[in-house]
């Protein structure tokens, strides 16, 4: 049987894997799933080799364990390296916004419905299953070797230093990743340019207490209205942000770029469609998709202080906190961009309250080669499986493995990604279209042929 | 034996049925402490009945039920309405401050601790032990009504129509709450003036459904920032509150008034003893005491909205709330402060978000009447009980019923409070001074006794 057949004839068995790998709770930021987490490393190191990788074990790390694999039965041929990750978002819901338990898959509208579908245990599946679609009919093209970690979204605060002490294993000529999405089923796409981030807590302390507002309100600085005012100074009325030199590495791109990009605008309607929102936002003097994919971002990912309950509670309470992060562009640095964000909030905190600001984690921007081999191989694939040539696009989210592997062995990442735009990754009834699911593994297979011809 | 003898000998009893009450975790602003709100109404109508109250029952309402008690055997003397009430705020303490389980009362240092303690059971306690005190030793001295509801902390919703609807039942000459504090131990002190109060929760919602801060970041409005901005400008740098009007009817207290009023000033040395904070804040152009005392205030008393949980998560939330309160002085009038606060929320609403302002609770300030002979007896039972004349004060805190009464009886009010500043109501560790209990006791005794005299 050739590779596709083989994938067509599978569907309902790949499917029925998928949603086992989705009923493990795998959290990474929360540490009572840290067993979870394990189960997940483990369920994809015995999974890869049922497949008929040679080799697959666990890494353990001061953190989640990484899963390594590999298949180096084609000498000559060049060594794929397939980045994914096992572990999920947190399932943050009390508005009880999720249609189905979050982690029971359940498919509706030709989609699979579960946290971790997309983002990135479906996508790291459809690399695997075409994988094994090639090695159970007539073996691989490619050596390939698998780095499946459990800590992607609490900052891979592992996986850096194991890339760094690990060269010899992971060495490779190309990497692929599988964790991005295109722009819809008939319009494949290919992610070239990726933001940085760094996401940091800032907490303002008042009183060692909670006070009471009436005995205390009036002569005792709010803590919660020091950081708001903190906040509320980060940006202007045009949505520019007014931290000083933040701006100040960002790439200006030529009229050239500027036009290339805006061969693939975001439409107010489409960002409408998906968001429910009526008006779009941001800096005027850009466009939709460049607000997205050249500009930085800074945003309040989370706050919280006082009393947040059922009914009032005249406190003054005796802290608040804000979770902040920023999506960073060419040429910024994440480690300069927290330093300025540290002095600007120890700038603005008044004598009356005492302010920290910490770090969670950081990832560097990438931008990708499109003049690899590598790269046009991948381009003609997307072509074969969704039946069109895929367009180029930056993309306003953060990997920064990519960056990490293209340092590490000077050689191009490609961003496979077979997500859709209105898939909800990171919140509630997120999904992976299964057509999406079928399709990427006819592409993945089609990569792997096309570069295994190549030498 | 003498009613003061009575009490000294009975100190002990007294206590543990203090303790008792404690127990009971009567939160009325939690449905799940319904039951628990009940129990409390119920141990004071039994109690006052145990006592030699001549009628002790419940009052239904739609929400927690008022316990309503009476002893009218002396015909001729004057009637004296005591209200308290005997539910408590709820125990917020995610971070482990409570040094016991704050509804198992402890001893510590000659102060009972647990919720409720000061505010308003162990205050509520001690008119019931003067009462008693006087009922086993020779009879009151006056009429008595005691009227103790269960909805003061989630504000008292059910409270005004009752008193409306029951003038016969509730007629008095004088009422007395026990529900404020004194200076200190060696300096009593009456409250003259207290802050009325509204409470609000502002929400601010944009997408339908939490966004992936990479995928939306830069073109979506992040609610949580522009509800910090709406909030951030409501104060001006000097603490000013900043919304239209807000200021408008604030009496302007006369240079007489406010030298009587600075005779008791509030000192940075205690309010840091106090609070631990190392600079006051709020409006330069007023003394500490009377930014408590004669200013109005805007609080904010809790804030949340998206991930404030273990880690990060590059979330961009779908809505954000905040719950603010204004502490209101007279001639402010609480509807109105709400339009001005409605109003400044929705101009300051850019149209890439909505928001919604909801009133939670209301209360009036009110003045007292220093000229009333009940208050000069009230003044002179705390010179008896704590052995120094009584300084006069005004309160930051709100008690509406205050002005409830005055206007359905129009009678004076007395304000016969007996817990002390750092008691730390509505906080963690929440207190009630043991030597206050008795001299409490004391000098409620003392009060009826000099009233009953009078006529």
């Amino acid at each position: 049987m050739n590779p596709y057949d083989y994938a067509d004839a599978h569907r309902e068995a790949f499917l029925a894997e998928l949603e086992t790998l989705l009923r493990i709770p795998s959290v990474s930021t929360l540490s009572e799933h840290k067993g979870d987490v394990h189960r997940a490393a483990e369920w994809f190191r015995q999974h890869l080799l049922d497949i008929g990788m040679t080799r697959a074990e666990l890494f353990e790390t001061p953190g989640h364990p990484l899963v390594y694999a590999e298949w180096l039965g084609a000498p000559g041929a060049p060594t794929v390296l397939v980045y994914g990750h096992y572990d999920v978002q947190p399932v943050d819901d009390p508005e009880g916004q999720w249609k189905s338990d979050p982690f029971e898959p359940v498919i509706r509208g030709g989609a699979l419905y579960a946290r971790g579908a997309t983002d990135d245990k479906g996508q790291t599946l459809t690399q695997v299953k075409a994988v094994q679609s090639l090695l159970e009919n007539g073996g691989m093209p490619v050596n390939i070797k698998f780095l499946i970690e459990g800590e992607e979204e609490s900052g891979s605060v592992n996986l850096y230093d194991f890339i760094d002490n690990h060269h010899d294993l992971l060495r490779c000529d190309v990497a692929v990743i599988s964790d991005t999405h295109i722009l819809g089923k008939d319009r494949p796409s290919i992610v070239i340019g990726l933001r940085g981030m760094t996401s940091l807590e800032i907490e303002v302390r008042g009183p060692s207490h909670d006070l009471h507002s009436g005995s205390y309100g009036g002569v005792v600085h709010n803590p919660a209205q020091a950081l708001v005012e903190i906040l509320a100074a980060m940006h202007d009325a045009q949505g520019h942000i007014t931290i000083p030199g933040f701006y100040d590495r960002v790439q200006v791109l030529t009229p050239e770029q500027r036009a290339d990009l805006a061969k693939n605008p975001m439409s107010l309607e489409r960002l409408q469609a998906e968001t429910d929102i009526s008006e779009a936002w941001g800096e005027p003097e850009f466009d939709l998709h460049e607000r997205i994919g050249i500009r930085p971002t800074l945003e309040i990912n989370g706050i919280v202080g006082g009393w947040t309950g059922e009914g009032a509670k005249t406190v003054l309470p005796a802290r608040a906190m804000a979770k902040v992060s920023c999506r960073l562009v060419p040429n910024q640095n994440a480690i300069e961009i927290e330093k300025l964000i540290a002095d600007f909030v120890a700038a603005h905190t008044p004598p009356t309250v005492t302010s920290e600001t910490r770090v969670l984690h950081r990832g560097d921007w990438a931008v990708v080669d499109t003049d690899s081999p590598y790269f046009r191989a991948a381009a003609d694939a997307y072509t074969f499986g969704f039946g069109k040539a895929p367009v180029y696009m930056r993309e306003g989210g953060s990997i920064p493995v990519v960056a990490s592997l293209q340092r590490a062995f000077d050689i191009p990442v490609i961003l496979m990604g077979f997500g859709l735009p209105d898939d909800n990754l990171h919140g509630p009834n997120e999904k992976f279209d299964l057509e999406c699911f079928y399709s990427g593994i006819r592409t993945a297979i089609k990569f792997y042929e096309t570069i295994g011809a190549m030498h």
